[in-house]
């Protein structure tokens, strides 16, 4: 549709509306009105902005919500929370004096529990006060991180494929992303696990340099579910040492991993405390993706950055959702070594979930890369191009094309992975699909179901 | 204290940490490891945000708990919010469903409510998809709508005293902050208003011109609590459409007003609402402040450039507080013009504390500035000065001195005005001290027992 509509019926402007924002037209060229044309004109994104693009979320919540597909695009549980987490917040919603602002860099009792719980994983007292940051969401805590470190010219390695937030909160801070990408061993005939995908180390060593800022490292990965190895782990901090790097490292799903895997925070190896900031989440650690509550933790003079960031951006967080999120936490310090923690249990729940949809993806034709951590699976879906009508859709990258097919035709969501990709290196995604599987057991048959349906060509 | 210390205490580590922190020493010179020493050289703040300071609140909210005074200082009641709006809260985290991701730029039935509620205070039909985002406080609605539109080089004008927070936003963005003081009108011998307190018109004319992006607006006024009047607001409106500039309209006292003073929304001039963007509190609205939710409004082509900065900070808000606020604002606006409606009874209530804060301060010597809306008292504390060791403390502005020296030796904790003007203007605010007075009766009767006895030299 082209933005200069003949006829300006309410769905038309509409339309209008939705290409402008979408685009980034700023002039809505027919309207009459010269006045509206200059404010366009004058109020468009700083330079530094420019570019910025309605993320994938955006985009595909919204395909979710005209279409109604099965949803296994975003990462959230379609099943309740644990109860004595929505509990505890039951219980602080009752406690009125519980409703006001608290500290800015952190709630006193959740500082206190986090404090107490990553000493005894990192093996150092942490300092509640100076060394821990409590943040709307870990994607908060990303942009305090970036923004907080990153200044104009910086280069930022990020590891591809990579939560897609990394660039632009790069870009927003002027520093110049360098890509590098996770690729598969070649691995014929065997399923490909996340491990498979590894990092060229002459590759990853010829990025840095003495424009280096910071490398963003993710383990367990998102959309690929790797969990990076301590010997991988070893090359990287050997050189951020080496070029006085800081590594970002965002480990929100740090109690995600698959046996016999094993979650290595990187601030635990050899000189990496002092150079590294590490991030956490309360959404995922608890399945409670809705709270919006996150930390980084890391030594003093590097959390200075960040929460100067985050006292002029948003200044304090939410007190009941902290307060709620402490008394969650407290309940787990009491039993961190039983099977019955939650930080030990969620993997063991999601394992035959992981098992499942392995299953029904290779049964019905999708090649899966099955993940050591996480609760996305990615799979190349190729082998079933032939049933796709991919010319339908316009998008540039083929794994946009798919998705979108599949969620209006055969009416199952997922993500594109190209999303995942710098520029440069999208083509490296578009073969792909990522499917979330911390979903109800019946969900994931319904959406076996609905494969198997589609590939007999029933639908 | 020296940064180099002698003795390396733990105590003695926690104030030069404290040091570091807060005069943004990032070397600690004493350390003998060089590697560390690295680190600092390399991760200062990006040169952006040099000149960060830890904010007041941050310096104030320690200084509270160290020396447990009686708080007026922090604006927040001191009592529950209404019963019905923690109770929606209570039956959100009931429901198990309500814990997980929700739309980005504002949960669907908070969007929803708030575009009900603006489009019959706005007098149009406001779209809550494209014409409101809801942020995580307020905080993050200004860090949104001045990133989002300031560019470097932009100006902006504030008008002093401002939160203190528009600067170090506007700042961030490379923008240029243009000040002009609300200075008081002569009012020989009668009881200062806040509404004494004026804009010079060719003052604030001459501040326009061809590099002015956008005026910041706060009615009613913290830390003064002028509610700008209908003659104010057109002359502001008139130069901002003449010189083409956006008006960020900060209302999120918006309900507490006194009679016989209303509160006018700049948005709802003739030519105004196409160059507006208000923002809005549940935090002040329903006596939340620990909620940390807010809102912007406004033409969908300006409120694209805060979904932008939105999307790539902090992404979504909080499902289950949106949801419950959601709920606190359907029954408000079946009763909206009843007295029983929280949007207006909220005002009565606070009436005699107002009245009874503005007398004991008068009692006590203070020189108050009664205000026509929110709950701050500003008051001029110098008639007292005699009575105060102001040379006990080093900061260079006396309010500081004043209100420090009050907190430790007298046990009535302020916030020093001159926090809320520009380096240049700070003089302006050096005679007052800002006291909140949304605290329970018996806390205020506390104030002013401390203050009396205090004047009659008996602590």
């Amino acid at each position: 549709m082209s933005i200069v509509a003949k006829t300006f019926t309410p769905r038309n402007l509409q339309l209008i509306t939705e290409q402008c924002l979408k685009k980034r037209y700023f002039s809505l060229a027919s309207s009459a009105n010269q006045r509206m044309s200059e404010i366009e004109q004058k109020f468009k994104l700083p330079k530094t902005y420019e570019g910025s693009q309605p993320s994938v979320w955006v985009e595909y919540i919204q395909l979710a919500l005209d279409h109604k597909p099965l949803n296994l695009g975003q990462g959230f549980p379609d099943y309740p929370p644990p109860k004595y987490v929505t509990d505890a917040l039951i219980e602080v919603a009752s406690n009125r004096n519980l409703h006001q602002y608290t500290r800015g860099f952190g709630h006193p009792r959740l500082v206190q529990a986090l404090a107490k719980l990553y000493s005894q994983l990192i093996g150092r007292t942490i300092n509640p006060q100076k060394e821990i940051l409590t943040t709307l969401g870990a994607y908060e805590a990303l942009y305090a991180a970036i923004t907080g470190h990153v200044d104009a010219g910086d280069e930022v390695i990020i590891i591809e494929p990579f939560f897609d937030c990394y660039e632009p909160m790069v870009r927003y801070a002027r520093g110049v992303p360098r890509f590098i990408a996770l690729k598969p061993k070649l691995t014929e005939g065997k399923r490909l696990s996340s491990g498979d995908f590894v990092l060229d180390k002459a590759e990853l060593e010829g990025l840095f340099n003495k424009k280096t800022k910071a490398i963003i490292l993710n383990t367990p990965n998102n959309p690929l579910g790797k969990v990076f190895t301590l010997e991988e782990l070893t090359f990287i901090a050997d050189l951020c040492k080496k070029h006085n790097v800081l590594c970002i490292s965002d480990e929100v799903y740090e109690w995600l991993v698959y046996k016999p895997y094993q979650h290595i925070r990187i601030a635990t190896l050899p000189g990496m405390w002092e150079r590294t900031i590490t991030i956490g989440s309360a959404g995922k650690t608890f399945s409670v993706t809705g709270w919006k509550l996150g930390w980084a933790y890391g030594p003093a003079n590097l959390m200075f950055n960040l929460q100067m960031i985050h006292q002029n951006s948003v200044y304090t967080g939410n007190t009941p959702i902290q307060e709620a999120t402490a008394i969650a936490f407290e309940k787990e310090l009491t039993r961190l070594d039983s099977s019955e923690c939650y930080f030990n249990s969620i993997s063991t729940e999601l394992e035959p979930k992981r098992e499942f949809m392995g299953k029904f993806l290779q049964e019905t034709g999708f090649k899966p890369i099955i993940p050591e951590g996480g609760y996305f699976m990615m799979a190349d879906w190729t082998p079933l191009k032939s049933q796709v009508d991919l010319d339908s859709e316009t998008d540039k990258y083929a794994d946009y094309r798919f998705t979108k097919w599949m969620t209006k035709k055969v009416g199952l969501q997922g993500i594109p992975p190209s999303a995942f990709y710098g520029e440069e290196h999208k083509k490296l995604g578009e073969n792909f699909v990522r499917y979330c599987f911390i979903k109800e057991d019946k969900n994931l048959q319904a959406a076996a179901d609905i494969l198997q349906k589609w590939k007999s060509g029933k639908n």
